[in-house]
């Protein structure tokens, strides 16, 4: 019989933005560039929140904030790629995260155009070429329901992932029997 | 000067159902388990897709199959908990994630008990009890856009991934520089 105790402890806190930031930081996720071209132009972010929503149809959300320099873009172009990086890709993810230009940005990698014509970084991992379909406002971002067209698989079955605000890798071996 | 060369090619997929989840098994993700209380009755169930949306204010999302088993006493109750795993608990995920009945489900640890009334896993890397704010209907599956009212971080960095269809551990020591 397992015990229901009755409360958090006095330790546990009530949830400021930094809070949030903290212990998001603790739950770790694969790192994504999320691209797009079009009549907005060509734009492209760092990103960790994202998640798979349905096989039927296959979608899956993007979080956008909207105060972002690349919000228009996207808004305007209604597609991205969303391509999920390798270890080899710490620098890439730094670039796509920061102040840099949107052309170094793009320099920096080899690129494919996808179904919809957004960017498909050629060395993924893997890439999701979707369409916007529905943006829901939720705080100071949208989240993108986004149908996929098409998937790029890459060559290689390691991610790189950020968890407690550092790069880790995420593959073979594993480290637990699954 | 990158180049963007035409287009996909030829190996490149179409998505079906099948394909969508083999490249979503390749992204990667933290596992959590996902708990409920109320009048709807005790419930829960293994989860990666989960992905924080905005700290203003603290919202995260869950994606919920709406013909799980569990399905209605979340959208009943109105609350929940996320409890993100650490890499001791690959049982517990099993047993949340397959057909086990709920009793001995929870039965298999320690819980606490959130300030919603949700079940708050006294041993997770990191717990975030939330009101369930909205309801976003998308495919088989609904969005649920939930407030977080507390949280409680656990005494352990490391976190329970799951990757390629095997656990993982994401954490300490960083693999790369960060």
């Amino acid at each position: 019989m397992n015990t229901i105790q009755p409360h958090f402890s006095p330790g546990d806190q009530m949830v400021d933005r930094d809070l949030f930031r903290s212990a998001m930081a603790s739950v770790g996720a694969a790192v994504h560039i999320v691209t797009t071209d079009g009549a907005a132009g060509r734009a492209g972010f760092a990103a960790t929140a994202i998640c798979s929503v349905s096989d039927t149809p296959p979608t899956l959300l993007v979080c956008l904030n909207r105060s972002s320099s690349v919000y228009q873009a996207f808004k305007e172009n209604g597609v991205l790629t969303v391509n999920t990086l390798t270890p080899s890709h710490t620098v890439l993810s730094g670039l796509f995260g920061g102040k840099t230009p949107m052309e170094e940005r793009f320099a920096a990698a080899r690129w494919l155009k996808g179904e919809t014509g957004a960017p498909v970084l050629a060395d993924a991992a893997v890439s999701f070429d979707c369409i916007i379909d529905t943006r829901v406002p939720s705080g100071t971002h949208d989240v993108l329901f986004c149908r996929v067209v098409m998937v790029r698989e890459g060559q290689t079955d390691d991610v790189l992932a950020y968890h407690q605000r550092r790069y880790h890798r995420l593959g073979q071996p594993s480290l637990l029997e699954g």
